[in-house]
């Protein structure tokens, strides 16, 4: 971050027409956007994106998830069609929506709007091998920064995180537990909604996972290619491409706050350039952004995916970066300062 | 509100393309803005405005304030100008800003977009006698009421509460004091950031101000009239105003909630049509919401006041409203539901 235009912004917040530090956390936001940008004021950061990366699991077949595997091409048509929850609070936002297909297990029909990016056709069973080769992990990392660097370049000013795909918190619980240390239980959760048995045997096929690969938290390729998901993979080449192009990235729930774990182990400056949209209620997203050291700006009990939390935040963030662009000073409004 | 509209806009969450309940309190949010429309989907919220009622305090004069009263003009002037936090806020939220001088101390010259409805030049102060009449607290309920009507018959479907007046939180405290039987230390804060021997004094004013007037949480006209503040009088009838004509009103901070106690002293069923925006550092503000059954949508650590914390939950309460309009069904979408 650029500690200069960091300064900049400190100064300029505290000469705005109210008492100082009385915007909270949209200061700090202003500030960090700001050593974002290299430039103060940080420009808004709009047009914004959500890029959601879909992907299927083979873990699915272990029975950690009520819902039919098919459920994710379904729901991938459903973005298409403007229909799904993401669709609606990016409409209201204002955020663009591309889809990816990382790997879906099924062939997806060309459509406007989807990027074919399939890397293979969704993952291997991790408790009974690895999920993907580290290649794979590779090309959807590559992918995901590609897609960064194409979205900036055709302007756009935030990158928001985006997923899909049944049995997707099953691979996120398991590289928190890596990235953090934690115990599984710990950072396991009910997903979609399961039972207590189901969350009891999800728990154990995450144990029997990391008990097979003994995966290292200080080689993150490899806890990726052998507990992750090809959309965590691409996700984590977003936020790495974000940073690199000097935009904000905004983080949805436990998908994406699993792999930005694993984005730090590979840069951890990466976590300046990243915004922690919400609080999922999925144990692990705590426990990932604590390790993140981020501090979510919206707390409503979400726990969907899609995007749905972050893109929800986007006009926090833009609200942030607007008060510290347009408002007066008390200089420029003539407004009395504090009696000494 | 309404049971049926209600009901109607239940079912049709748990039919939408999510896991139920899966978008956690924005369901909520949705649900009851369907109750108060009186229809499923609720209309959106928008356009919505703000409406910053500005006023001066008699109570002023006890030192409770680093800030010369002038600033309360000068911040009118502010606004006016659109340089103000709220009208960043409002400009990137999409929401009108209108300003009401229901009691500035000095005369404002006529502005476009100030509407003068002054009912006293400030109150007196309420250490040496009442703040203001009985006769003079409803003219100012009345006048919120009317400027309601008028907000709303000029096509605006959502109030947001605005204020600004030098001291305040002084009156904010003592009437949440007397509405909740808390304990004045326990609920006055440090509004613009008092220090240690200030906050003692506003504290000892507030004793002072209940010991002498003994206000009866019964007699909500008396104990505005006694205690509170024009803008705390017309922020009452901006809320019974909003409620009658059947559009959600949201509350910014302290200010906002203890004018709320007041209108639900008035009329319980206000409640119903009341969301609180966010959460203020103020300590009297999380006392305040407690009695009023309402849960903040943000929470930034915000303490400005103007409406700039309810102003910028307003995507929040937008989005509700169109992921319940705009999102597809699983019958409509094609999509699997869970297995049984």
């Amino acid at each position: 971050l650029d500690e200069d235009a960091i300064r900049a912004a400190r100064l300029r917040q505290d000469s705005l027409t109210k008492p100082r530090g009385s915007l909270g956390r949209l200061e700090d936001v202003s500030v960090r956007l700001a050593g974002i940008a290299g430039q103060c004021p940080p420009p808004l950061p709009l047009p914004a994106v959500v890029a959601v990366f879909a992907a299927d699991h083979g873990v699915h077949a272990q029975g950690v998830s009520p819902w039919p595997q098919e459920v994710t091409a379904q729901m991938v048509a459903n973005f298409l069609a403007g229909g799904a929850a993401v669709n609606a609070i990016a409409a209201q936002a204002g955020a663009d929506v591309r889809v990816v297909d990382i790997g879906v297990a099924t062939p997806l029909p060309a459509a406007a709007g989807l990027l074919s990016r399939k890397v293979r056709a969704g993952t291997a069973d991790m408790t009974t091998g690895p999920a993907m080769s580290a290649q794979e992990a590779l090309r959807a990392i590559e992918t995901g920064i590609e897609i960064a660097r194409g979205l900036v370049a055709n302007g756009h000013r935030c990158l928001i995180t985006g997923d899909m795909g049944i049995a997707n918190t099953t691979a996120s619980a398991a590289l928190i537990a890596v990235f953090t240390g934690a115990d599984p239980a710990a950072v396991t959760g009910r997903g979609t909604g399961i039972d207590d048995p189901t969350l009891a045997l999800k728990v154990d096929v995450i144990r029997r996972a990391l008990a097979l690969h003994s995966p290292d938290p200080a080689d993150p390729l490899e806890v990726l290619a052998r507990v992750g998901g090809l959309e965590h993979a691409a996700l984590v080449g977003l936020m790495l491409g974000g940073a690199a192009e000097r935009v904000p990235v905004l983080l949805d729930g436990v998908i994406a706050c699993s792999a930005a774990l694993a984005a730090m182990a590979f840069a951890p400056s990466v976590t300046g350039f990243l915004f922690a949209g919400h609080l999922s209620t999925e144990p692990g997203a705590r426990r990932a952004l604590d390790a993140l050291g981020l501090e979510p700006l919206i707390d409503l009990g979400l726990r969907l995916g899609e995007g749905s939390g972050a893109v929800l935040a986007l006009p926090v963030v833009a609200t942030a970066a607007r008060v510290l662009r347009d408002m007066a000073t008390f200089d420029s409004a003539g407004v009395s300062g504090e009696k000494a």
